[in-house]
């Protein structure tokens, strides 16, 4: 079993992956789309990537990719996010800081309070920023605990992000839909008829009239025109299962686009 | 008239300012936090910060910021972007590409395949990024063409983001609600109780009951767990007409929390 995900060593991509699957083997790429590309390339079994964090929001390259490619969700992965502060030197030292732009804005009032003024630089991944921060005195990284391990740094301070409690969740992209189990979700895209006011609510009208349960709904632009939106939702249950199955027709027939993203365990 | 929005001069904001009120005098401020404390402050008399760009999505710092101080939306603008790469020297001296995130993403695929493995920089705003690449020979930016002329970089690729349709839609912070005109949006953020299944399609049954017109809705995170999220929602209309009155009264006893952010004249 051979997984992609974000590199290099150090990620929170590689804790999902290990958290996934301990025994496969890893292979690390620079970023979201080549991880997905590398999929589809037929280089790896599957690639997880990371789709959203409860402080931040989705991942939009994700939600784009997904979009975009025929791509099968087969899992989801939640791992908590401890950002830490990382440097060879001394905080009076630290001219740059370095992270994936999804650590710097988790940590944007930490950075704010502590840092005003000071030169911020995003990277492909949290990790990266910790290896680049190791060449430095002048640089510090926002990432894990474990990349301080990985390219000898010191945690100069740590749980920096705004809100204590902080996750993301990882999804696993591969081949096969997962047999039904007694806990699934099923990911979809809705594209509506532009300008049909109500639509959305018939949408939700044919799962509540089931008591189907959203678990997530969100807006993507169609990045057709502004204030023209795809919707992702996520619902409990497999798309095996007969309610699910007839809603999804149903909606079928209602909509300009439809796209079935899987059915998979949902993680606890 | 004191108008605060992101700089320095050749931004976007300031477009959208000048697009709002060519009178205006216009303050700088250095990121979408310092622009809206101004008002709060006081030391402006309204302040113009971007909310969604047609390709990447809203912007999230605006939508936490909205969500967590008393601010009022009394208008919005909209403007079109068209990103180009600025630089002093010539296409093979670059060695770091710098922009605001958003300018980032939107021109994602354009790094990729003209610029695999450079040094990407984010930077507080796409026009200071110009002002560094006036520095050095080996920085573009990602920036305005206004930006070009400001800052004397030349223009090496012009409308260089990954779909060419693409706007940013601004909204003004004031301190007034405008008075009702024929063309109105009022802009509103619901949190559902947690759990209860159906509850966003119940509320959304009361804008359908009275046919008013959904123009945007959008999940962000609560901040609080994993997969809780609040709605910001834009409905046709004004505050004072009868219909959204009586919805938004029927909505605030059956949520958590409904924040009503102001009503405005819809941009053409």
């Amino acid at each position: 079993m051979i997984i992609g995900t974000l590199g290099p060593e150090g990620s929170y991509s590689e804790k999902a992956a290990r958290q996934w699957d301990d025994k496969a083997d890893l292979k690390f790429y620079d970023d979201i789309f080549d991880t997905v590309d590398a999929l589809m390339r037929k280089e790896v079994d599957c690639s997880i990537v990371p789709i959203e964090n409860s402080l931040e929001g989705s991942i939009t390259l994700t939600l784009d990719l997904l979009m975009e490619h025929q791509l099968k969700i087969t899992g989801e992965i939640i791992v908590r996010i401890k950002h830490c502060l990382l440097s060879k030197g001394k905080i009076e030292d630290i001219k740059v800081i370095m992270s994936h732009p999804q650590g710097l804005s988790q940590c944007r009032k930490f950075i704010k309070n502590n840092f005003k003024g000071i030169e911020i630089r995003s990277d492909l991944s949290t990790s990266h920023a910790a290896k680049l921060a190791s060449e430095s005195k002048e640089i510090a990284a926002i990432a894990s605990g474990e990349s301080a391990r990985m390219y000898g740094l010191k945690i100069l301070d740590e749980n920096i992000q705004d809100v204590k409690e902080n996750f993301t969740r990882f999804i696993v992209i591969g081949k096969t839909t997962p047999a039904l189990t007694s806990n699934d979700k099923t990911s979809i895209i809705v594209y509506l008829e532009k300008n049909r006011p109500g639509a959305l609510y018939e949408i939700l009208g044919e799962f509540a009239s089931r008591n189907i349960d959203l678990t997530k709904i969100e807006s993507r632009p169609s990045k057709k025109a502004l204030g023209d939106y795809v919707f992702y939702i996520d619902i409990k249950g497999h798309i095996e299962d007969k309610p699910i199955k007839e809603t999804l027709s149903k909606i079928k027939s209602k909509v300009g686009m439809l796209k079935i993203l899987g059915s998979y365990p949902a993680a606890k």
